[in-house]
C-alpha cells in the first residue's frame, strides 16, 4: 500500500489520501491480509511499515518534497518482487514505474489535479489498474477496474434519530461550495443557519458570504472536528450542500448521513451517487429548488440516511470494494 | 544520452545542461558510437533522436513540468535493455529509475542544487557512476567515476594575439560573481572596465555597481552573445572574475582563454583547475592583489591560454573523457 508522503499515516489533521490509504489498511490487516504500509517513518499501521522518509514534507521544513517522492517511490518500486501486488495512493507519479516491473498496481484516482496530467495516465491506461472514488468522476478515454467510494468510520458519527431545529453548511468557504446559496437558501426559507469551515478563500467568504452573517439567522462558527461536526449534526434539520462545481466524491454528504442527518445537494458531479433523491435527501438545481426541498425533509426517514452509509460508504463497504479488485487480479475467486 | 526536457537541445538560447548534452552527443555520433538522444521532440541531433515531450516545458504554457519530467524518464528507462549504457545529464529523479533494469547509468552532475537532494544521491553512490564538472564540485562521501570538464565549440571564439586596452566582467550581475570587485579593481588601477551580462539581482547592481558606471572608464552593455563576447574579448587586456562563492566549473574563464585572454580569478572554486596560475592568468584572494596581478598580464603568452582550452576544455577533450567512463564501464580497453 503506498500512502503519499506529504503527512503521517493517518494524519494527525488534514490529509484525505492519506486517511484512506490507511483507512484501508488497517481493515484489510484486520481481514487478514498480509500489508506492507510504505509511509512516512513516523507513521501508526498495524501492517508492516517500510518508510525511506522520516516526516511528511509538509510537516518538516529540513527536507526537499521532491527529493522525498523519489526517495520513497523507487523505494517500493525497487522492492516490487516482494509482493503480489501493489496498490498506490500516490497520484501519476507511481505510474511512471509501473512497466519496469512485473508486479500488478491498482491506482486509487483521488482526483485529477489539472487536465495536464491526463497524457501519464492515458500512457498506462489498460497496464495500471485504476479506481474512481466515484463514477461522476471519471475519464470517458480512460479504462477502469471499478469505482471504490472512499468509506468513513461509522462509529465516530453519533446517529441522530430525531431532527434539530437548525441548516447547516459544513465544508469549506470557497465559491465551490456555494457557502453563498446555502445563505441566501436560508435566508429566503426564514431559517436559521449555522455555517461551519476553513475560510479559504477569504475575499469570496468578505463579499459573499459575511454580509449574510447577523449571528441570530445565520451564524459563522469556524472549522470544526469530530466533536464539532456531531454536536452540529445533532442540531441539524438538514445539511445544506448547494456546490457550484461538480464534486468528486463528497466527503461531508456521507458525514451528515451517517448522523442521520438528510442533505439537500446539487445536482452535480458525484452527488447523485451519494445521495439517493427523496431517499435520504433531495437533488437540486437551484436556491428555489433547495427551499422546496426544505418542506419535504421531514419525509426521509433518518434511519435510511445511516444504513445507505453503512452499506456503500463505510470502511468495510471500501475494503469489500478493493477485496473484489485485487482479487479480480490476482485470479481469486470473488468473496465480496 | 538523457537531455532534460526544460528546452530544446540543443537550448535556442539559455540551457545549460542541454548544450553540454547536445556537444557531447554529437561528438560521439561523429566518432562512429551509436547514440539514441532522449530529448524533446524538437531537438536537433545527427544521433537517433527518441522523444515523448513535444517542446521544452519552460517554452510551452500548456503543460506541467512535473508530468514531462516523469513521461520523459519512463521512457527512457522503459527502453533501457536496447541500450549498453545510459548517460544521463537529469540530476537526481534519474537515479531513482537505476536499480529496476540493469543497463550501466552514467551520470553527470552538473551541480547539487541544494544539500536537500543529496540523500538521493548517497542512496545510489556506488551504483550509478558519477561524473563531476571539476574536482572542487566534488562531494567528500560520494564516489566518482571521474571529473569530466565541459568543453567548448573552439572554432566560435576567435584568437586574439595581441592583447586590448581594457579589463572586461562578463557574467551575471550578481554578488557570487563580484562585479562591484572589478569595479573596484579598475578604479584603484586607473584602468577602463567594461561589463557584460544579466542583470540577475537589481538591488546588489543598482546599490553596488551602478555608482561606479560613469560610461567613460567602467561601462555597462547589457547581454551579448558570441559575437558580441568575441567582440569584448579582442578589446580586452583581461577579464576580471573575482568570484565571491566558489566556482563549479567558470564557463567564463575558458571562453576568455580560449580568445586568448587572461584572466584574473578568484582562488575559489574550481578556477584553479581552470586557470592554470601565472600561465594563462592569475589566481587572487583579493582586489589588492588582483592589482598587482594586472602588471604582470604581459608575461602570459596568450598561446598557452588557447592551447590550455583546446586540450582540456574543448569538446574534444570532454567527449575523450567521457569515452574514457564508457570503456572501463563496459570493460574496452581504454583508447583515449
Amino acid at each position: 500500500m503506498i500512502s503519499p508522503v506529504a503527512w503521517r499515516t493517518p494524519p494527525r489533521t488534514y490529509g484525505a489520501w492519506e486517511t484512506v490509504a490507511s483507512n484501508i489498511t488497517e481493515e484489510l490487516v484486520r481481514r487478514g491480509w498480509d500489508v506492507t504500509l510504505f509511509a512516512t517513518k513516523d507513521s501508526i499501521t498495524n501492517a508492516t511499515l517500510q518508510a525511506v522518509v522520516e516526516r511528511g514534507y509538509e510537516e518538516d521544513s529540513q527536507v526537499d518534497a521532491k527529493v522525498c517522492e523519489y526517495l520513497h517511490l523507487s523505494e517500493v518500486f525497487e522492492h516490487a518482487g516482494e509482493f503480489d501486488l501493489i496498490h498506490s495512493h500516490y497520484d501519476f507519479m507511481s505510474l511512471a514505474y509501473s512497466r519496469l516491473m512485473k508486479t500488478p498496481v491498482v491506482i486509487t484516482i483521488h482526483g485529477f489535479s489539472s487536465p495536464k496530467v491526463l497524457p501519464v495516465y492515458r500512457k498506462y491506461n489498460g497496464h495500471v489498474h485504476y479506481v474512481s472514488i466515484s463514477n461522476a468522476d471519471r475519464m470517458p478515454d480512460l479504462d477502469y477496474a471499478a469505482t471504490v467510494y472512499n468509506g468513513i468510520d461509522t462509529s465516530s458519527y453519533t446517529f441522530n434519530a430525531e431532527p434539530g431545529e437548525h441548516l447547516v453548511f459544513l465544508g469549506r468557504i470557497h465559491p465551490d461550495k456555494g457557502t453563498h446559496l446555502a445563505c441566501e437558501t436560508a435566508r429566503r426559507a426564514g431559517r436559521r443557519l449555522i455555517i461551519a469551515g476553513i475560510i479559504q478563500d477569504r475575499g469570496y467568504f468578505e463579499e459573499k458570504v459575511k454580509p449574510y452573517i447577523d449571528d441570530v439567522n445565520i451564524q459563522f462558527i469556524g472549522a470544526v472536528g469530530i466533536e464539532g461536526k456531531n454536536k452540529l449534526f445533532k442540531q441539524a434539520y438538514a445539511v445544506l450542500h448547494l456546490n457550484e462545481l461538480p464534486e468528486r466524491f463528497g466527503l461531508v454528504l456521507v458525514e451528515a448521513n451517517a448522523a442521520g442527518v438528510p442533505v439537500i445537494a446539487m445536482d452535480q458531479g458525484s452527488c447523485r451517487e451519494v445521495i439517493k433523491d427523496s431517499e435520504t435527501g433531495f437533488l437540486v438545481n437551484n436556491v428555489d429548488e433547495a427551499i422546496k426541498a426544505l418542506d419535504r425533509i421531514q419525509n426521509i426517514d433518518r434511519n435510511n440516511c445511516r444504513a445507505r452509509v453503512e452499506k456503500y460508504f463505510s470502511i468495510k463497504s471500501m475494503a469489500d470494494g478493493y477485496e473484489e479488485v485485487y482479487n479480480q487480479i490476482l485470479n481469486k475467486p470473488v468473496t465480496a
